[in-house]
C-alpha cells in the first residue's frame, strides 16, 4: 500500500498501465547553419503548437471548455517571445536546435520550480511538457501516448503534464497514479473534471508498479494498492459501489432547493477562484457564489491589473450568476500567497505579517482601483465587497470610507453602480472572533474562514505537518469561536456565511446548522453533497447533537460523537 | 535628534566624548620562528587573562558580582582550545601571530553574527572584544581607556564591547551612545546595571556627533539630541529631576507589603532568565519569581544539560528565593528561539509550528529529564511547573502524566520532592483563553503571556515592524480575551497571574487590578513601580474604568482613556 495526495475522488480498480517517458537524450553540436536550424526549431515550435490546438478541440469535448482552456498555456510558452529570443540566440552562438531548447526551456523550468508559491510552481509542470514536446519532434521521438489505452486501464506515470491528461479516454482510464503533483495541479484539476479517481506525490511508483499489476486507486483517501489481496478487492469493490450510488442518489438533489429537515431555507454557494469558475459552479447548481478570490487575476498578471482588467472579470461572473448573489473579495496577499511585482518584504512568520486588508490599507491608491472595478461590476450583478483579515474595526472603517470615496468619484465620473453595495469581512482571526458583536455592528454580512481561523487559534501552521495534530476543525476552542461567531452575527441580523473547508464537512453540517448559518460556501463539486446534508438533519436533532459535543473536552472526543451520529 | 534602542532608562545630559577606536591594521608577514611567534600569542593571551581579571575584580565593585561574571566569557574566548589550535596552527603553517588571531577570532564572529538568534549574536560582541584585546597587545596599542573620563561624559562609540563597559566609572558617564546593539547585549545589561542610561544602536553616531558636543541621551525613549536648543534642554533638565525624584519616591514602597488602595494583597514577583538573576530579583524586593525561562540553560549549552545540571541550576533558585513561590517554565524551545544541537527543522511560520510543549511532549523521554530535576529541586523550595504554549487539554494531561511516571520512578530512586508540586500552564494562545475553563480545572494556576497572546490574537509577529500597529495590548479583542481568561480562572479558584510585559504596564494596572488579577510578574527594576501603581488604585475606581474601557471600540481610543485616567 502506498500513500500519496487525494487528487480526485473515488475508487478505481484496474491493470497498470506505467508509461515510461521516451528517450530524449541527445549529443550537442555545433550546427553548420544556424539559420537552417533556427529554421528546425520554428518548424518544431509550428508543429506543437498545431497538436496542441488540436488536443484542445478534443478536450472541449472531453472535459469542458474551462478545462481545455488550461492547454493554452502551452501555446504561451511554446511561442513566448523572450523564450523565442534565448532559444535563437543560443543557436546563434554555436549552439544546435536541441540544446537550445533543453537550456531555455530548463532555466524556466527551475525557475518556476523554485518559486515560493504552490501555483507558480505548478507551471513548472507546463513548461516541462512543452520542453518535451519540442525535443520529441526535434529528435523524431513519440511522447507517450495515452489515447489508446485497453479498458480499466490505471495509468502510472512520474509525472502527468497536461498534455498527457488531455489524451486520456476516460472511458478506458480508472485511475491515475503519479510521483509528483500536489490538489491544485493542473493534472488534479483535469482528472477531477474528467472524474477519474487520482492519487499524486506517490513516491517510486513507477519503479514499484509494474504494468500489468492488479491496482487499486483510492483517490478519496489517497491510497494505492498494488496486487490486491481478495480481501481488499472486495473491500474496494464495495466502496467503488458506494461511491458510485452515492453520486448517483446526488443527482437527486440537483435543482432543488437548499433546505434543512424542517424546511428551514439555506443558502448554497460555491468558492471560485476565477471567472471561469463560474461556470464549474453553477454546473454543480450553486446559488451563488460565496467566495471569489480575486488575488488570482493578481497573480496571473505581471504588474497591478487595470481598473478596467478587473472590472471587466468582475462583470463576467456578475453576468454569468445573473441575480445570484456574488461575493468577491478584496485581494488576499501575503501569507503564503506571493505576487512578485508587489515586492512585498520576505517575513519570518508570514501568516502573522504584512498581509490581506493590512497591505490594501496601506496602499490606499492601488486598493481604491480595486474598490472602483468591484462598484463598477455591482450594476451588472448582487455583488457584495468582502475585506479579508480584519482584526480591528478601524480596518472595516477604513475600507468603508475608501469605498465612499469611490462611489463619490464614480458619481463624478456619471458611471453606474450599486449605491446599497454590501459589504461584509471575513472572519478569520481570533481577534475578529472576540470582537464579532462590534464588527457585525459595521457589516452587512460575515463569512467564517475556517482555514485561517483554525491555524491562528490553535497556533498551528496549516501547511506544517508537524502540527497538523492541532489543526482540527474539531478542537473544543475552534468550536466554540464558531458558535461565538454566528450567535453574534445572528443577534446583530446580519447574514453568516462559512467559506473555508469546513462548510462542506459532512461531520460538522448539523453542528454549524446548530449554531445558526445561514450559508455555506464550498467547492463546486461538493454543492449537492452538502445539499443533501443539510436536507437529512432538523434543528432539534442538530441542537441536541451540538449539546453533546460543546460539553466534550477533546478534538478526538469530539470527532468520533460526530462520526458515530453522521447520517 | 537621532533615534535608537532605548537599552537602559533615565535622561543623561553632558558632553560627548567619542571614543575612537585603536588601528590596529598590520601587515601580515612571515614569521622567522614559529615557535617564537606562538610565544608571542601565548604572551598576549596571558596578559589579556590577567587584565580581564583585574577589571572583573573592579566591576564587583561598581556593578555587582552577577555583572561582572559576564566577562567571564572573555576569558573563555581567550582561553578557548579549539581557537588556539586554529591559532598556533596557522602560526606553524607560515602566519604571523596578528594574522593568525586575527583570522581564528574572524572566523568566530562571522559565525556568530550571522546566527540566528539574538543571544548568540549578542556573542559575537565577546569574541570582537577578545579579538581587539589580542591584537593590541601584539601591536603594542592602547585599546579605549574609558576609566579616566571627566564628569557628566557621554560615551559615543560605535560598539560599546563588554570590557569597555567595564571600565566606565559610573560617577563621571552621564550617558551612553552606541551604534550597534540592543535590548538584550550585555552592554545593554550593564548600562542597566550602573543605571547609566543608554541609547544603542544609533546610525553613524560617532560621525554625527563630535567629542566636546553637548548632548542629551533620553534613555527611556531611545532618543539622543546633540546641540540641544536652551528650550530643549529646560525639557530635558525637568524630564531628569523628575526622572529622579521618581526613582527616589519608589524607594518608599521597598520593603512595603503590595497592596490595592484598599489594602487588597497582591502578589508581585519577577520575571528572570538564570539562576543568577535571582539576586537581582531580591535586591529588587521580588516577593517571588513568576517566570524562570529554562531556556536560556539549553540555549547556553553545547547538548541537552543533564538531569543533574538542570537540578543544580533549579535548586540554586529554589534555595536562594528560600520560601518565595518560583514559577519555572518548562523548555519553550523553536518560535524565535533556537537551539542548534535539537535540529529542529527551519519552518514557514515557526511561531505557529512544532515548538514549546508541542516539542516537548513530542519527545517524552528528553522531557522525562527536565521535569524529573524539577522535582528533585521542589524538595528545596516553593517549586512550580509552567507549561508553555498550551492549546488543547490533552497537552496538559499528558505533562501530568509524564509527571506522575517522573514522581514514580523519584519514589523508586528514593529521592525527595514535593509531592504536592502545583502545575499550571501559561496562557498565551487564543485556543487556551477560548477554554480557559477547561484547562482552570485540570491546572494549578494560569500565567498570563501577554507577548505571544497579543501575537496570535492580532495575527501580528511582534518582531515585524509592518504591523507593530495592530501588536498592542490596548486591542478590544485582546481586553476582553484577558478578561475572560481572569474570570475563567477567579471562577475556578485558582491563581491568576501575568508574565508578559503588559503586567508592567502602569495604564494597564488598574485593568488588570479591576479584572481579578492575583499575580503580576515583571522585570526585576520594574517590581518598586509595579507596587506603586497596585497602591494608588482601589477596586472601586478600577471597576469604573474597566467598565469606561470595555465599552471602547478602539486601541487608540482606549490608549487614550487609560492616558487620561493614569495616575
Amino acid at each position: 500500500m502506498y500513500e500519496g495526495v487525494n487528487a480526485s475522488d473515488g475508487i478505481g480498480i484496474g491493470v497498470a498501465r506505467v508509461a515510461v517517458e521516451p528517450d530524449l537524450s541527445f549529443t550537442p553540436h555545433a550546427p553548420e547553419d544556424p539559420e537552417a536550424e533556427k529554421a528546425r526549431y520554428a518548424a518544431a515550435v509550428e508543429k506543437f503548437v498545431e497538436q496542441t490546438n488540436a488536443q484542445i478541440e478534443r478536450m472541449k469535448q472531453t472535459v469542458g471548455e474551462d478545462a481545455a482552456a488550461i492547454m493554452g498555456a502551452h501555446i504561451e510558452f511554446a511561442e513566448d517571445e523572450g523564450i523565442r529570443e534565448m532559444v535563437t540566440g543560443s543557436i546563434d552562438s554555436g549552439m544546435c536546435a536541441e540544446q537550445a531548447v533543453s537550456e531555455a526551456y530548463g532555466t524556466f523550468y527551475t525557475m518556476y520550480a523554485n518559486m515560493d508559491d504552490e501555483l507558480f510552481r505548478e507551471r513548472a509542470a507546463d513548461v516541462a511538457d512543452v520542453k518535451t514536446g519540442l525535443l520529441a519532434d526535434l529528435l523524431g521521438k513519440e511522447v507517450v501516448d495515452l489515447s489508446t489505452l485497453p479498458e480499466n486501464s490505471i495509468v502510472v506515470v512520474h509525472e502527468l503534464t497536461p498534455s498527457m491528461t488531455a489524451d486520456i479516454d476516460k472511458e478506458n482510464v480508472a485511475g491515475i497514479v503519479t510521483e509528483t503533483g500536489g490538489r491544485t495541479s493542473h493534472s488534479a484539476i483535469i482528472a477531477r473534471a474528467l472524474e477519474i479517481p487520482a492519487v499524486l506525490s506517490v513516491a517510486d511508483a513507477t519503479v514499484n508498479i509494474k504494468t500489468g499489476d492488479m491496482v487499486v486507486v483510492d483517490g478519496t483517501n489517497g491510497k494505492v494498492i498494488s496486487q490486491p489481496s481478495d480481501h481488499d478487492l472486495e473491500h474496494y469493490r464495495a466502496k467503488a459501489k458506494a461511491f458510485a450510488e452515492e453520486k448517483a442518489a446526488l443527482e437527486a438533489y440537483r435543482g432543488k432547493e437548499t433546505v434543512t429537515g424542517d424546511g428551514d431555507k439555506k443558502l448554497l454557494v460555491a468558492n471560485i477562484g476565477n471567472p471561469d469558475d463560474a461556470n464549474a459552479a453553477l454546473e454543480h447548481d450553486a446559488e451563488g457564489v460565496g467566495l471569489f478570490r480575486s488575488e488570482f487575476l493578481f497573480m496571473d498578471a505581471k504588474e497591478l491589473p487595470s481598473e478596467d482588467e478587473q472590472f471587466a472579470a468582475y462583470q463576467k461572473v456578475a453576468l454569468r450568476m445573473k441575480d445570484k448573489p456574488v461575493i468577491i473579495r478584496t485581494l488576499d496577499v501575503g501569507g503564503d500567497k506571493e505576487i512578485p511585482y508587489l515586492h512585498l518584504q520576505k517575513e519570518e512568520n508570514p501568516f502573522m505579517g504584512f498581509r490581506a486588508v493590512r497591505y490594501c490599507l496601506n496602499n490606499p491608491d492601488q486598493y481604491k482601483v480595486q474598490l472602483t472595478a468591484l462598484l463598477r461590476a455591482s450594476a451588472f450583478g448582487d455583488i457584495k465587497i468582502m475585506l479579508p483579515l480584519v482584526t480591528t474595526i478601524d480596518e472595516v472603517r477604513q475600507a468603508k470610507a475608501l469605498i465612499e470615496e469611490c462611489k463619490h468619484d464614480l458619481d463624478e465620473r456619471g458611471v453606474a453602480y450599486n449605491k446599497d453595495i454590501e459589504v461584509g469581512t471575513m472572519i478569520e482571526t481570533p481577534a475578529a472572533s472576540l470582537i464579532a458583536d462590534d464588527l457585525a455592528a459595521e457589516c452587512d454580512f460575515f463569512s467564517i474562514g475556517t482555514n485561517d481561523l483554525i491555524g491562528y487559534t490553535m497556533c498551528a501552521d496549516r501547511g506544517n505537518d508537524r502540527v497538523s495534530y492541532l489543526y482540527q476543525v474539531y478542537q473544543p476552542a475552534v468550536l466554540r469561536s464558531l458558535k461565538r461567531i454566528i450567535g453574534e452575527g445572528n443577534k446583530a441580523g446580519i447574514m453568516v456565511g462559512m467559506c473555508g473547508e469546513a462548510a462542506a464537512d459532512p461531520l460538522l453540517i448539523p453542528i454549524l446548522m446548530s449554531f445558526g448559518l445561514d450559508e455555506y460556501s464550498v467547492s463546486a463539486p461538493s454543492i449537492l453533497r452538502t445539499r443533501r446534508i443539510l436536507s437529512l438533519w432538523t434543528k432539534e436533532e442538530a441542537d441536541a447533537l451540538a449539546e453533546k459535543v460543546m460539553a466534550l473536552k477533546t478534538a478526538t472526543e469530539v470527532k468520533a460523537m460526530l462520526q458515530a451520529a453522521a447520517k
